[in-house]
């Protein structure tokens, strides 16, 4: 089951001047494009004076869930742009003029305050209805909560201006769900600190582009920047530093209700037990979280992945991972996984004495799984659920059924061949390879994010089903504050469509000729968007 | 001859905290790297209340040099930066404090209200003297005008934040001159428009990076932003839009001020007989300025580059130059004459009749000469001189002997090669293939510029002196205001180190030990210049 939108309303020719190369698409500037579009060429005027957004009569909205309330300000916003007008109503309305959309919330558990969740979009097709309909120039819209942004979204990129710089849309019937219920971005907050004000902007910049989870790969080798409760010193020791470069328990709650009112889940990953330099720094006064490098038979001064073989380690991991759990609401935790270096375990004697008590011989693979395995026993107890990295599954871990697998490694073929293995295994699976954002080339590199289908891999349907998304990977080597939202957007959306839409919207034209408008969309909403190739937005960026 | 420097003064240690991989370098944060730098370890203080940058007690220094003053309060805002009080003087200064910065313009022709020029560059030697002597606790400085800003800019990158957060500049002797006088940056404004911000903001920057060229490549096949008081028909049509997305003779006048008085020449590039499809637009209503192609023996509909054979092109780039060289001042014009594609000449009757006609066959390389030397007669009229891309020279046309080749084709053994032959012909010529920073790529590309060398060919010294020096180029295909800044920089602080320090210049580790620094010191100011790795900035980029 998936998301199911229906829209019988009023829709557009192409809202945006062409550009040197694009041509105006049927479909309008609709990004990504919805399930199924019929726009007519029956038009009708928006008023910045006249027009309201507002809950439908029979709507279950509660009057006091300002969630609903700020997005209806957030799309007028949007809608009317710098020309919007501040004065009251004119009580004057032309005749082909539209004064009202009608927000039906068709559940009576609104979800105000509840959070999205992989299961509630799964859960959508029957409940997330939208029925718009024109009736003396009153619009109707039906839908559920969380995906009412998603609506929101969806209508706001039906209005266009005309020559007069009036605000029209058309006349149009959509349905509308998404091909994918895991639709991602990752970003990296230990490669470089990302202030909190760069992470809400680009939540903001997701939901224009309907991504729906934000992976939140907080903590890293070089910098812990997550202020623990429980374990303080991390971040105190860990992170570039300690004040201005970490994320408050405040900030945390900040970016996570900045996100749940977008429709946006926060899955925070704690990688371990590789790529975890900086936890050491912060784990004092025992000095035992990681383990220690041997340079012969003397501790060389330097530390490795974290100590798989302590006691002390597990205790610490329980305790951490409890705090994590309450400080996060999202059913899963993302608990990394990957790239574990074992030339440091190899150099260490305690550690090949367990190696040879355990029967792993010299298999550090073996090792690795019996960290994870313990890992996975104590998140399990923490009530969530878990993703971690293709080479968990790779190295034969015992996974609860719920386990989503994160294949980010290899070429087309190899990674082909990972999800055909991990979905034949039964598990549900999630895919990045092609999609690493931060891997930059010259010329248009959105059509290979767009070609690339996580579907497609020899499997069958049921396999095919085990799918529930992928997501583009924005790794912080490279980037920071001053880079990463021209870096990220349109490249992103280019993914966003390819996990939204059906399966067969794989025309490169119609995409470019719908994609360049929606890029100019998101600059004239404030967000740099780098362009695509030669051309020109009707109104640049200003934000210099 | 190249511009001297010589500093007597105080010196840093290491102004930021060193960076994840970035160790204190003995030339602190000094970039480019000036020609002799020794820094002592006797540091004094500067207090914002008490520190001022006056004009030297025997200096020509005329107080109605508005130019001086405002360079004085931009380099004092650079220095103190947030930190900088706004309360009057203190009246008590410490023991070890420097409370003045003196300013000496050593010839009496300030050139206030002069312009910046290759030739002015090419003298200073004699006449750009700094001598910052510690007596009293007063500083000295001499130099002749433009280049003040250079040791302004130098004086900015000695001051460094002990662990209170004072700043402070160490005792130092510094002897600077430039090894090449002509130190470029490229940008594009017809494939994308970048509004005039846009600009200035990169000049401001260029000035921090001692760049001094502002190469305006305003036109080109895409648009025509520039507006002509001749014909101002050549924006109407063929610009983006005719009001939003030109640049008006005030536009220009703005942007060529805002480089003169940091030092920096604007030569506008008018790239023709190719690159201009913009120009055809305006061109009514004869419309005969490009070349009708033939499809067949008939016209298609479509032109090609401008058509060399009529009176009436000559007619109009007579009147069309001789306004661009009044209302650019500098002594250079680019003409371009790079790419030119004969198939449409090849297509067109009457071109084939005057190649019959003057005995040129089938070789229109020998057109394109024609064209080109008409030109550059014209031009020359106008008293001005002229660059060109290097297929002009490739193809033998007769040139001027103070002509600029710019090199901008093929691998390293072909533009040395091209370097070569240029420069055995008696050519200045200037370098950018190894540096167009438009090509993106994954990882630290900066080293790759800052190895690049343009006096490394084969060559007599006397070959080597022509090389005048370089041009970073940012093209803009996939550039314009949402991400120049972060693409431009720092990666064109590499090629800056390049043209400016000494040839022996070449450590990469004290490179990137200097750049990391240089790069967040840029950030400070207000520039989004992106991470060159893994690190951070003690304050990060807040413009988001």
């Amino acid at each position: 089951s998936s998301i199911f939108f229906t829209w019988s309303l009023l829709l557009l020719i192409n809202p945006f001047e062409p550009e040197p190369v694009a041509e105006p698409s049927k479909y309008g500037s609709l990004w990504p494009l919805p399930q199924k579009v019929q726009i007519s060429d029956v038009s009708y005027k928006l008023s910045s004076s006249n027009f309201r957004i507002v809950d439908g009569k029979l709507s279950y909205a509660d009057p006091s869930c300002s969630l609903l309330q700020d997005a209806y300000r957030r799309y007028f916003d949007y809608i009317f742009g710098l020309t919007r007008k501040h004065g009251p109503k004119s009580g004057r309305t032309g005749p082909s003029e539209l004064t009202e959309l009608q927000v039906w919330i068709t559940s009576p558990d609104t979800e105000c305050d509840g959070y999205p969740s992989l299961a509630s979009d799964e859960s959508c097709e029957s409940l997330s209805f939208f029925n718009i309909q024109l009736l003396d120039l009153i619009y109707y819209i039906v839908f559920i909560l969380f995906p009412l942004f998603l609506g929101l979204e969806t209508f706001s990129q039906l209005v266009y201006e005309d020559e007069y710089g009036v605000k029209n849309v058309n006349s149009s019937e959509i349905n509308d769900f998404p091909r994918f219920a895991h639709r991602g971005i990752l970003l990296d907050s230990s490669r470089h600190f990302l202030p909190v004000q760069v992470i809400l902007d680009n939540l903001e910049t997701m939901a224009m582009n309907k991504f729906n989870v934000f992976h939140w790969h907080i903590v890293d080798d070089p910098s812990f920047p997550f202020m623990s409760k429980t374990f303080p010193q991390l971040s105190q020791k860990g992170a570039y530093h300690p004040y201005t470069h970490v994320y408050t328990p405040a900030d945390v709650k900040k970016v996570i209700e900045f996100a749940r009112v977008r429709g946006i889940r926060v899955i925070p990953e704690f990688d371990t037990p590789g790529h975890t330099q900086s936890w050491g720094k912060g784990d004092f006064p025992c000095e035992n979280l990681l383990t220690p490098c041997y340079s012969g038979s003397k501790p060389s001064g330097t530390f490795g992945p974290v100590n798989p073989i302590l006691n002390s380690t597990y205790d610490f991991m329980k305790q951490f991972f409890k705090e994590i759990s309450t400080v996060f609401p999202d059913a899963y935790i993302h608990l990394g996984g990957d790239e574990v270096n074992f030339s440091c375990w190899k150099s260490n004697p305690d550690i090949q004495k367990f190696m040879t008590d355990h029967g792993f011989g010299q298999d550090f693979s073996k090792l690795e799984s019996f960290y994870i395995q313990n890992l996975l026993d104590i998140v399990t107890t923490t009530n969530k659920g878990y993703m971690i990295w293709q080479e968990v599954f790779d190295n034969g871990v015992k996974l609860t059924p719920d386990t989503l697998i994160h294949v980010w490694k290899g070429n087309q073929q190899q990674y082909q061949k990972e999800m055909a293995n991990v979905t034949s295994s039964g598990y549900q699976t999630l895919l990045s390879t092609p999609w690493y954002l931060n891997r930059i080339s010259y010329g248009q590199d959105w059509q290979e994010f767009y070609k690339a289908d996580p579907q497609e891999f020899n499997g069958t349907e049921t396999q095919k089903k085990l799918v529930i998304g992928g997501e583009a990977c924005l790794w912080g080597e490279y980037v920071d504050a001053t880079n990463l939202s021209p870096r990220l957007w349109p490249r992103a959306s280019a993914v966003a469509e390819r996990l939204w839409s059906a399966m067969d919207v794989t025309d490169l034209g119609d995409a470019w000729n719908r994609l360049s408008p929606h890029r100019c969309r998101m600059v004239e909403r404030g967000v740099p968007a780098e362009p695509l190739f030669v051309s020109y937005c009707p109104r640049e960026y200003n934000g210099v």
